[in-house]
């Protein structure tokens, strides 16, 4: 067992990662992105789990989030008080098994944890792109992933997972890729934004945007857009719960007074939450990256973007045994879209296997302690893995 | 007819209507406010629609919501564009007929719509109160509205009829002078905010009170918190409307644009919308008063002050009977909030009726033309009226 297995409450643990690098995309061979526009080199922040078998068959594509990163499972130090993000899945006899699987997880273009984002120096001015980073798609981050795998010698997944926009990348890998896509595992997640989702991501860059210091995008060296970036996080917090959630976790319960306040300090629990994680993301979150990835998320658009407006033409290319999981309380990517999805999948006469899971923790649920999801995705990698043996 | 009712298309108008004043509380006979707190003068803007009768036993009070105004009906001008916020459902003939009925809408405490609120000038001072303006509570704005029916010769209310924080204040008459009212009608409402709906509120304020321009409150006489605002009122926004509303009006449809621009302007028509809402609202409405009012709502919690936590005990002093109506796409003040306050009315043997409106309009559905709507609220003015003339 690892040492570090004494942060984890979640059985035996990856233990200690080590976010690498993998830069491509050197001038004059540069990536040309869906918008027409040019960018290189890139550079790719990822992290491996486990071990590549010899016939190169074990590997797993995970796809983080929004606003997550490379950092999946396990521990960079020994005074990380946290592992990463989906430590409770990834590791030794865990869901995503490292010890029969080789996971690769690495941080989106566009982003700022490591990979090539806005926040990176541009080669032309030696300055921070701010701004001119050009605006990036899904498929872009999956055309990255892409690189980076061949880097690493892979030439087919045995599945792709991830959740929420990570689950669009899933969906993009499926079906620009289909020969490399063994299966996928979409969670929580759509094949296009709905008015609702665009809408609460646009306020969210409102917010940002309003933020004097803002300026332009330009504010790198400087101070950063912290208030609007927190307001931005906070937005987004509500969206990743649920009525439900918020009940149980906070009701109407006062924060360190035994009545309210009459004036404007957080005087219920559910505003210092909001409060608190706002600040705490404007510490390791690039205000810029924040508006690109947001854009990119409200730009996914499966069906248009591979099937001229026809979800099951999209679905038509993929090759892929899926299993698709929404959960009852998310309302940012309520299950009618999963089902729409699966639907597309059936039609297609793919291999799928659908589950909404019963969950009061809204759209975050995927992310938390659930014996059932585990089960699912255990089960399933154990299938794919069986019916490629027959 | 009116001379103005080439303007709408919801039949009859009540035609040209005033805003009125009625101050009170002058000093030393301050109001004091539920904070402990006092203040005085208070000036209220009103307007009525319909006569009073010789007996005073047709007025109906109506509350507005939360940055509504007095103006509930008909036009101040000619060149009005727009009649007053429910003018589909007041005037000659309508859903509450002022042929028969004697209408009383006033702007609450705290408003910036004529009522003494934060922009109102500080006597002590001479300035705009700013901060300095007491935290005014739901309890606070139906005292200033008894006030002003006592003013007005109103006795005893027909009815007291207000949807979202309007209901709020709706129940709070019901149950604070159970013997000046005959019934109410509190629609699209809660007796308690939720820890979503405190949410919501309190990441509005966050992006007001993060626009330096708001300067703690004291930006009258130079320029207004417009971003800080704007975002405020474009998080309002979404949550009045619901999932299905919004994918009706919008769904992914762009603006102005054949294909998405690859860069941070409006690209979808809800952003434009949104952006649009935003910048109106600063035209119109107070930043601080949006502070005062959402807090005020978040405050709100009937059982807690009438009923030590018990709901059932909070309606015990109620003797009106109700009309309870929520919405089925309303997820701010979701039906399960109704049907338990329904409850609470029915263990104390109140005449109650309840009904929830199958609407995709969220909660924005109880300001929507409904027919449905109007059926019951006619029905149940006219039964209530019979029951008193048995």
């Amino acid at each position: 067992m690892s040492e570090y297995t004494e942060h984890t409450d979640s059985g035996a643990s990856v233990g200690r990662t080590e976010k690498r690098f993998f830069t491509f995309a050197e001038p004059p061979d540069v990536l040309g992105v869906e918008s027409g526009r040019t960018i290189g080199p890139v550079s790719v922040a990822y992290e491996t789990f486990g071990t590549l078998n010899a016939d190169r068959s074990n590997a797993i594509l995970l796809c983080h989030a929004l606003t997550g990163d490379s950092h999946a499972a396990g521990y960079y130090t020994r005074e990380d008080l946290k592992p990463g993000w989906w430590d409770i899945m990834v590791g030794p006899g865990k869901g995503i098994d490292t010890d029969r699987f080789f996971v690769v997880c690495s941080n989106v273009i566009g982003g700022c944890m490591g990979t090539t984002g806005p926040s990176s120096l541009n080669p032309a001015t030696g300055r921070p792109y701010g701004l001119d980073f050009p605006v990036v798609t899904v498929a872009d981050m999956v055309r990255v992933q892409k690189a980076l795998l061949e880097h690493l010698g892979v030439t087919r997944l045995h599945c792709v997972i991830g959740g929420s926009v990570g689950g669009m990348q899933v969906l993009e890998w499926a079906v620009r890729y289909p020969d490399m896509v063994r299966s996928a595992i979409p969670l929580a997640t759509t094949t296009k934004h709905s008015a609702l989702a665009i809408a609460f991501n646009e306020v969210a860059r409102q917010a940002i945007m309003a933020d004097p210091l803002w300026n332009g995008g330009d504010y790198y060296g400087g101070q950063a857009p912290a208030h609007g970036l927190s307001v931005a996080r906070m937005i987004g917090h509500i969206t990743y719960l649920s009525d439900q959630a918020m009940r149980t976790k906070f009701d109407r319960r006062l924060q360190d007074r035994s009545d309210i306040s009459f004036n404007f300090e957080a005087d219920f629990q559910v505003e210092s939450y909001l409060r608190y994680q706002g600040q705490k993301f404007v510490d390791r979150f690039d205000a810029n990256s924040f508006l690109y990835l947001t854009k990119a998320a409200d730009y996914y658009n499966l069906e248009q973007q591979h099937g001229a407006g026809s979800l099951v033409q999209a679905f038509s290319r993929a090759k892929a045994s899926f299993l698709v999981v929404s959960f009852t309380s998310d309302w940012l990517y309520p299950t009618y879209q999963s089902k729409a999805m699966v639907k597309a999948m059936k039609k297609n006469s793919l291999d799928v296997s659908f589950c909404e899971i019963a969950a009061d923790w809204g759209h975050d649920a995927f992310l938390l302690p659930n014996p059932a999801l585990t089960r699912l995705i255990r089960g399933f990698l154990d299938r794919v893995g069986q019916d490629r043996e027959d």
